[in-house]
């Protein structure tokens, strides 16, 4: 696969080109609705460190949603296997910011990728550090050996500002007894975690663990066990693209997770990670051609995990 | 029914004694798990003001949601029919702090019964008035003719901190463009105004508007019009009772409106206010022996507006 | 209020007269969609006999959901309280033709107005007579006192061929164990019952003993207890008119019910029975001049229960 | 994995014996509730042909909702792409007999593996098909090798018989205008796909070609295309385990689907199809030891797709 590489990744990105202007770029915050929609970038790198890419790869960009699966992992570090009091595992079924699933089932979250999953996630971790933003910041790090990315401060006050459905879900989910940390705090966390910015090379660097065995390519450090890397990536593929899962799995095949920043970040167990960028969404508020490019990746490579 | 009706209160006061060790109080804050069920009273205050009580009639208790009746009065008394844009006129069928139905109805409530309906109304009042807890305490003092009447501040601040439900509902509306003013005022306004204290008495006596034409008895002064009256009635006697709206409608068939005080206010049109207090609630959170009081009342007065 | 009515009623048929073409004629099957919209007849009986009419008041027309408060009545005759274990007594919130609620609640329907409902009331009278629909004809030519009404076999066979909807309610509520007879013999009778014709006279006499303390007016014969015919108000005022119940409380404020061949029967307690037709509709399925001459006979009269 | 699988199986087999007296038989029909709980039974088929297997490998049970896989590849061969008009590829995230969901989407079932969506591809099946049980079984003999199995009339009977709830989601998508054979027709075609008795040898072998690119082993024939076949196993991953799919895939992370008659089929792309058998079901409806050796068969050969 390797060898063609990055021949594949251009052609992908001259395929994807006339979707490029048809996906809508998220407009619920201000920062992000300035984005301009015709951009594209796409990475590969594999579990030994080589890097292909193609487009705007290096720009850093919005992470918002991605930052659910490394919130996530952070969490099954500190917490293990009790984080799955806080969340369930299974998809929802219904729209990422839904309450009526909170409702009937008490304010238990089904999966760590829907917006309340995630803040009972960041729940966690507020309990855990001090500064959890910060936490998730340091790990980010190194992770993906760019030791300058941060969160974008202006971005993430505008989410907080943006906050409602969230906070409603915070609160609700306090009502049921299950949110340890103030509303507040958990917001602020969770607004800035969303506000990370970092390219596609970055996070494909970054998901490497979850397609090596849980092990840091290039150590002999282990960020997870074995079991728990196969597991999130199962998790990846059933609930990871909202409620758009079922389609994604069906089309792509690869274990990802999209954020309305417009990226996808993916991987092929025992090969590599991907990322995919570009801002205009399709209806479920995943890339449109982010989408279209991973299809035609498995496609061209003939690689899926099915 | 005047001529036999202190004896007829005594007798029902005599048949309800049994159901009140029956009912649970209150208890989601830790004040209104204090008082003891064992308490019984009820009022009528006719349309020319003669008063008939038996019991702890006297007794001030926390209004709880009796107060939306009010505060839905002082708001159609500032904006008339705009309250309508702000709230709906229907039973929800769910229950009085359900998110589902908002969801769906992309943060409309039902009505202004239901806590979200509520809710909204409180935000009209905090964009209206200074400190609508202050205004509608006013009104109260007014309507019932005790000038000592306020809402209890500890009872308020208890509310407040257990108020994440409605802080989740209030986001929500929030988050559809449904809330003007910030949700902290709002909910400081709502928990005050539940917090208010009463008596019988003091109830029977201000919903004489009502049952007199949207007039003031015993004096020129129109609290609203005659058919705006009739139509808040109708409102009472399809929504005033939580989600057990019907069932009270079909036992008992007056324009009631209760909370989980243990008060249930009611009335008969151009007849008389009503009011019935005990703390032990039922499933439905109406009192117990209120509302057996009350089906009672219209069995051996022969009266109900059916 | 008597001694105008004649006038009343033709001032009500001139103002409504602009509406006859706004609304939509019922076409979920070909003969209702047959009948013109510009139609209007209204009637009134009082308690005494009195017949008032105005427009189409003896054109026969479907009755349709109209057929559920008869098809109660005698259930109720021959059940008493025992119909309460099968249908409830609580608006629904949701539409007429929804199986959510009835998911949620086992198969046990809100109201026997909902179309659930009213199949299970059939369920009830399939078990006690061997052809329901003549014993619902039989008792509607004993109250009404025209001896020729029938219902149409062409309109019934019709419903019959389009009755998918009430089939999977029918088999959902039998799933629950709650429907004792076969689904098929079901769904005959209850389509029969829709397509039953009469007059506004017709229905407006026929609705007495629910203004009349449960008797047959100008006879010592009882059709219910007093007490159960003020219950029956009380249903038709919470859950009688679709999911607009609400509404048309607020705005008419009298015990009513409507069908979607354009009826509506309502009634005075200790007054008159009323008879409203005109087949156009609004968006709830209610005759949309039928609600503007009712509320508006209510105004000039100044009767309402309210 | 091959070398020492015969010992992985039986090792699998003497770890799970305590569970098979914990799950609880399906007992919704007679003909279910008399199988014996304490059964187990485990096959392997490589894609080369090789056969291995423990306990009772070689005993028909009734495959119930294994066969919705075979329904929907049957309609996938003579349909192509058109199955995605009546049904969608998301998972439910509500009981597989929920009408809910049919509801708010206007009778278009989520999947092919939920009750409602194996009542549309039936339907289609009906079209294409005068007997399309025997086409089924035609084609599941071709499949598994196995000239002689069928379905049990009997079971088949008695599901029809019981098969209410199925009945109203047939009736309402028909309202919804999205059935296009007699209920009745599509009903008696599902009841007897249910009914199929196949032993855990026969299934394993039967979705080879879902291992193998859409081919039938050992020979030039294919079922369908290879993308259409890893296309059928991400739907697998992510519905085909009722409303646990989600833990399934977590815990066993293999493609799969299960029935309540015991049953899981399962495989591994380009290695082996697998099937286990024990009819004792956990609250879900998966067989309970069922579920437990698939995962023990993945900790212990390693094997999984992430």
């Amino acid at each position: 696969m390797f060898e063609r590489l990055a021949s594949t990744l251009d052609e992908i990105a001259a395929q994807v080109r006339p979707l490029l202007s048809q996906g809508r770029v998220a407009s619920y915050i201000p920062e992000l609705a300035t984005v301009p929609a015709v951009r594209f970038g796409m990475a590969v790198v594999s579990v030994d460190g080589r890097v292909f890419k193609t487009g705007d790869a290096d720009q850093p960009f919005s992470i918002q949603s991605i930052s659910k699966l490394f919130a996530l992992l952070l969490a099954l570090q500190t917490e293990g296997d009790g984080v799955w009091r806080r969340v369930g595992r299974e998809p929802s079924g219904t729209a990422f910011n839904s309450l009526v699933q909170l409702e009937s089932e008490q304010g238990l979250p089904r999966n760590p990728f829907i917006n309340a999953g995630a803040l009972a996630i960041t729940d966690i971790l507020c309990t855990r550090f001090a500064t959890p933003e910060n936490a998730l910041v340091q790990q980010l790090r190194k992770l993906s050996g760019n030791t300058a990315l941060d969160y974008n401060l202006r971005v993430a006050n505008s989410e907080r500002r943006h906050s409602d459905r969230n906070a409603a879900m915070a609160h609700f989910m306090r009502s049921f007894g299950r949110m340890d940390n103030p509303v507040d705090r958990v917001l602020d966390a969770y607004c800035s975690h969303c506000a990370i910015e970092m390219s596609c090379v970055d996070l494909a660097r970054a998901v490497l663990p979850l397609a090596h065995h849980g092990q840091l390519p290039g150590s002999e450090e282990r960020l997870l066990s074995a079991s728990l890397a196969k597991r999130v990536n199962a998790l990846m593929l059933t609930c990871g693209t909202y409620d758009a899962a079922g389609d994604f799995a069906f089309r792509v095949g690869l274990p990802a997770k999209s954020g309305v920043g417009g990226g996808i970040v993916a991987l092929i167990p025992n090969v590599c990670g991907l990322c995919v960028w570009s801002p205009g969404l399709d209806a479920n508020g995943n890339s449109l051609a982010g989408v279209q490019a991973l299809e035609l990746f498995t496609t061209l490579t003939g690689r899926s995990i099915f």
